[in-house]
């Protein structure tokens, strides 16, 4: 368990479980590596798995998994709101503990010739493991959907990265990448006031100027009447949990409100809370080897 | 790794490397366990290893150390300045992440039972192990030493828990016993004042009123000429390092004093950040198997 990657791959039916069943099995079958889970949306008709494993693992099971959904999803009869280019629509790699950004994508782009040589289905390299600019940006790679791709194709800039350059008649096309874990983080207002929420959201995002790699936005909570920083940490390595939760408590004591509590929606690193830890106890010359689960697992 | 427990095996030999270095090879031949430090004191003619792994793995490595030990080492010509009943004199369990003292109490009785009937070693069981209050103490357990065990095994009171009621003729006694882990912590104030150290460390140990399970002295560091509380935290799952960092800076202050930083010597188990972490966050509903790692340890 030294090594880890997450894998969260989005699959083109959410309705028919049987289906959903299969590809979890193909995943699951591959030794080392833990289903953490799995959600169908019907009104979507999309499934998203959630595993985690060692490198090469991981790999294994992603394959497995976009032939199975390939053999079982056909995209000419595909209906649904989110858009999509394939049966397997996209499969993103995350960096956990004891693996690096870098190793996600150099694994993404392996992932990618291997799926376009032995299934035969267009791959589309994104976010970090793009080899263009232009190429980062999920919409962009996934513009016209599976209806729309087949004619896109034809343009040379909508050439895929690897296999032919045509969608794969029944599977469509699949879009890997890597990218940063993501913390869902939110904080508790000690108010109702929407407003004030909304303000310390668009001062803390980055697309307005705040932290780079943090999506935040002001919400009202119904059930217990308290307005709320609903918080997408991407890059926890840069800009810790303490850090955000000691700008949100600063923003919201300028405005005359408190902190309530906070709470981490899902699965969260490890190394996001010992880094918090160490920041709030003023940790001098701690390293992580020092930590006995991670000691542990060091080879 | 869901399932750890720390094993620290004190020997009674520190100057013959490769006596040593036949022990540690009898525990790193079982599967699974992880020796993490092995520390050779020539003035004490004694050793220390420290090893961790799941229990059953755990038990088998110290099993095999004592046994080892009690082939190469000779209690009759042994010398040497710590107080010492036996060739592995003193074999303490401790829970870390996924277990309970409970269970070390368990394995540290099963432990004890087998040294002595297959290795014909009279056991002490000591700490959260011991049958009796009187044995919970390890100094009352090893009263005597082995120069004074033969005679003083021959009252009831003395009896040990397991095996023959005179020592080995030449492994003595071994003291098997269970404790919870200790995090070695200090904190460094912005000051070079002795005695305030001093005073901050009378309020938290337990001994003059403070915190259970909390020991601390004020000293003096000559290199950084700062005065530091040092803390030895053995019950961090009912006090947090959290929770000391903030009492000593809140009794620092009283005295006009800040904290400067804090530093953790050796190792910490996760869960120790962890839960500070989450107290810092002010985190609610939150659950260790959301910590990636942890979920990824469970079966």
């Amino acid at each position: 368990m030294g090594r880890l990657i997450e894998c969260v791959p989005n699959f083109s039916e959410g309705r028919r479980k049987k289906v959903v069943e299969r590809i979890v099995e193909s995943i699951t079958l591959v030794k080392g590596i833990r289903v953490l889970d799995c959600s169908c949306d019907a009104a979507h008709n999309r499934s998203v798995v959630t595993f985690v494993g060692e490198p090469e693992a991981v790999k294994k099971a992603a394959f497995g998994a976009v032939k199975t959904a390939a053999k079982l999803i056909n995209m000419e009869r595909h209906r649904g709101e989110h858009p999509r280019i394939g049966a397997a629509d996209v499969v993103p790699l995350i960096p956990l503990s004891g693996t690096t950004m870098e190793q996600c994508v150099i694994l993404a782009r392996e992932l990618g010739a291997e799926i376009a040589e032995k299934l035969k289905i267009p791959v589309y390299l994104y976010e970090e493991a793009a080899f263009s600019a232009d190429r980062r940006n999920l919409a962009a790679v996934r513009r016209g959907e599976y209806e729309g791709l087949k004619k896109a194709m034809e343009l040379p800039a909508r050439r895929p990265d690897f296999g032919p350059s045509r969608p794969h008649p029944t599977a469509g096309a699949t879009a890997v990448g890597a990218r940063p874990p993501l913390i869902a983080y939110n904080i508790n207002l000690d108010s109702s006031d929407l407003q004030i929420a909304r303000a310390i959201a668009r001062s803390i995002r980055g697309s307005s100027g705040g932290y780079p790699g943090v999506k935040a936005l002001g919400i009202f909570i119904e059930e217990s009447a308290t307005a709320q920083v609903t918080i997408n940490l991407c890059n926890y390595r840069e800009i810790s949990l303490a850090q955000l939760f000691e700008r949100v408590k600063g923003e919201a004591a300028l405005r005359g409100v408190g902190i309530g509590s906070s709470e981490i929606v899902g699965l969260v690193p490890a190394e996001a809370l010992i880094d918090t830890a160490a920041a709030y106890l003023r940790l001098q010359g701690f390293h992580p080897g020092q930590v006995l689960e991670k000691r542990m697992a060091e080879e």
